[in-house]
């Protein structure tokens, strides 16, 4: 590999982590906002998603130059068609920080619905997926990565679970509703959250053992 | 351009069209499961979504060789990037096409809302944007392209206009809560299928315009 070419792949992976933090930052000041009712996260938020954005583009335009300037084959090239799925892996995840971040906003506004049980198991659990996925990136370790992808299935059936003890909440006090679907909604994006963290991960596997464990069941 | 690249972007292209007709059936028939009660077409997009994945992961690899074997660069080189992004979000409109379907299937074999009154034109105008948003890759058509990003403005509006209407059912009679939260779920994945149409829409114009449009309001 030439000089240039590991130089820049190695500015390119600091640049992903560079945006990773802003996610992960993102995503945890958005559910403690939810979760401790305190909208000034909520609105940090909501003003840094521009920067992710940004962040989005440049490092776009920084996967082509590489590509273009280059011309990198084999474990090389694939490295840089991660980088360039799992930026826009992360730019969603930021969105949806932000989506929670709004709901959280209305929330801390109105009367708590104190059924939040479920969320501080859920939150950590997709606090750990966004890190080890990243953390499996960074240093191309699969076990790491396998294990992102079964701590999904447990998100999975937390999020099933809340959907079914807001809906129990909204039919015994109908004046619930709007707030439940609120909460329905976090614990949506949530898991959608822990979705993307899932692609990261598989992507890595796939980078590492060439396997496509993408669409297939974890046993 | 050699002739060997000219044919391998060519069957990139071709490819990726076959992959966005099996989508845009795939959301036909999920979105005509759910409006008129067909529970024998959500069965066939739950069996018909292994293919789209298949497909996603073909084109990938497909891909990877282009960049490997040809090493393209300026307009080629951002063509096969473009086709490596839209072919994500077209797997993923998939998934939401197969959520819907799932969600039909429950709502098929249960009593009717009757509350789809605005689902109509919202489904009319995500079948026009995914069309549009194909059709304006393929013949590199920028304003075709502009539209899709317009239309998405008033599938947002439906959407939210179906979550009020949707709570309101709720409120009057707690008995429709599941469903309702059934049919909430279908409008969010439709509106989320029109953004994933917008994404294409944009890739299309910065790939011709080289005008980063995503992140921007729509004036």
């Amino acid at each position: 590999m030439s000089k240039h070419l590991l130089r820049d792949l190695d500015n390119l992976k600091r640049e992903l982590l560079a945006m990773g933090s802003m996610v992960e930052e993102a995503i945890n000041k958005a559910m403690i906002s939810l979760l401790d009712r305190r909208p000034e996260l909520a609105k940090e938020v909501m003003s840094g998603d521009a920067s992710i954005d940004e962040k989005e583009v440049a490092i776009e335009e920084e996967c082509l130059k590489v590509l273009a300037l280059h011309q990198p084959v084999a474990g090389d090239l694939r490295y840089v068609i991660v980088v360039l799925k799992v930026n826009n892996d992360l730019e969603r995840m930021g969105d949806l920080a932000l989506n929670i971040a709004e709901r959280a906003a209305y929330l801390c506004s109105h009367d708590s619905l104190g059924a939040f049980l479920g969320f501080n198991r859920m939150v950590e659990l997709v606090r750990s997926m966004v890190r080890d996925s990243l953390d499996a990136l960074v240093n191309l370790d699969v076990p790491r990565a396998r294990n992102v992808l079964e701590t999904d299935d447990e998100v999975d059936e937390i999020n099933r679970d809340m959907f079914g003890r807001l809906q129990d909440l909204m039919k015994d006090n109908p004046e619930t509703i709007k707030r439940a679907v609120q909460t329905l909604s976090c614990s949506k994006h949530l898991e959608r959250i822990a979705d993307h963290a899932t692609n990261i991960a598989e992507d890595v596997i796939f980078m590492v053992d060439g396997e496509v464990v993408r669409h297939q069941q974890v046993v």
